[in-house]
């Protein structure tokens, strides 16, 4: 067991879905350069958090748009691997911006509308989060696909 | 003014498109982080590019689609900005993941398909670079819109 | 007054927003000859439904995709008019394509997610129903805009 | 056999892929019902054209989105279908109108952008035809998926 699903022993049971999801989260580099959490995965639906930083701005101070859609990205295939198993891809998505994305932390949440053996379509909604306040910011459709084994 | 403005000089007439948005781009603190350059800048058409390195992988040691979509959200926004001017974001955007991201340098080029006066439809290709190699990795299709002034 | 307005008055105040919508749908020469009927149409919320019939059919039988995202469309629209006024149009949708399409009849419900004074984002589910039960065979998203005036 | 059909023996030997296509689109009623010709079939490209007629209108006199959007789906399809096979499904698009669609014909021209064996990623332009002149009204991305056997 890796150091990343002992870490994740402290919510989660071993061997759960959200500790496996975690493992994963901390293979990825990018993912754990970002700081970005997983703090939800349950069959068909996911949620990723990121803590907003200055490095993480665009020119007017918001968050970039880069970073909601690796949220969006990111949040879609774990949702989609919930229902099809740690090995898939992100095919696709569409992201319509709906505000500035803003506050001391972001979520995306995703969750599996539709699911065969192979693909999964989700939907994922980004949230700025301020104190007790969230505020939907983007919302996303995506199709996750399982990868082709070895 | 910023290393990646004094950089742009060394191309650029001062003053041209390509110094304002490498001003613009060096006034995002998360394209900075990554390290992204503008490449082209003309009317209708952008080039951002990215050095690849270990940190922005995925768990398969490809580039995150994060950092993909991040690309594509940027360089749509500055083919968008070559034609609406400079106070300019991205309303939306679709994009589909052809092959797994990888080499030396990641760039992505946008192209406007239709503008108004207020909006811009533009299109997106990313390459995967190695060496004089280029594989397209993925596609998108998005809007950008001129941001209401003050 | 046209007789689908007419016929609206049934459900409908003279004059409310169902009473216009129906009168707008009656302009679509296209809606009338496939015998699409607007069931509801309140800010933020319109249904649109259609009888399924054989000339609707692609070549296995359901209902062919076209007509699918013909109610996309046009229950996006009715959606961001809700909000907007009647003089909008659908700029860009994506459109995923759940199961297959079938029934007695399909109804698409679409919903503003957000929208400004030029702009709405909506989202659409389209269901095939037989009897009482409901079968969700497509989802999209969309944007909307107010159309210049003239 | 269908009238068209037999209007596809005229330019296609039989057994060819065009003819093969042709025989696809006679066996899709809402396709023979619009009146929708395939002009072209060919390894990774279709072209699917249309007769503008007044019951295809929308309420300002040009074509109805919906139309556009039929064009897309079924081309896009086709396109996947010239390198997967007959027997595919569009699981997904997104579409964006650039300019209202009108003319004497609609014409919707999709390529390959992508295959593996299960998948293609394809681009469709739609263009309003008014006599030699071509104007794109339209563009789209997406997704076709070889259907599972029987």
């Amino acid at each position: 067991m890796s150091a990343e699903s002992q870490q994740g022993r402290e919510n989660a049971e071993p061997g759960s879905m959200l500790d496996l999801g975690r493992a994963v989260l901390a293979m990825q580099p990018f993912s754990v350069h970002l700081g970005a959490e997983l703090v939800t995965l349950e069959p068909g639906t996911a949620e990723l958090g990121l803590t907003v930083a200055p490095h993480l701005a665009q020119q007017n101070g918001f968050v970039h748009g880069g970073i909601v859609s690796y949220l969006v990205d990111n949040a879609l295939t774990f949702a989609g691997g919930s229902v099809l198993g740690p090995n898939v891809l992100t095919q696709e998505f569409k992201v319509s911006y709906l505000r500035p994305a803003r506050g001391q932390r972001l979520v995306a949440r995703a969750t599996v509308l539709y699911s065969s053996g192979r693909q999964a379509i989700c939907r994922c909604d980004v949230f700025g989060v301020d104190g007790e306040q969230e505020t939907l910011c983007a919302t996303a459709l995506g199709t996750i696909l399982a990868a082709d084994p070895g």
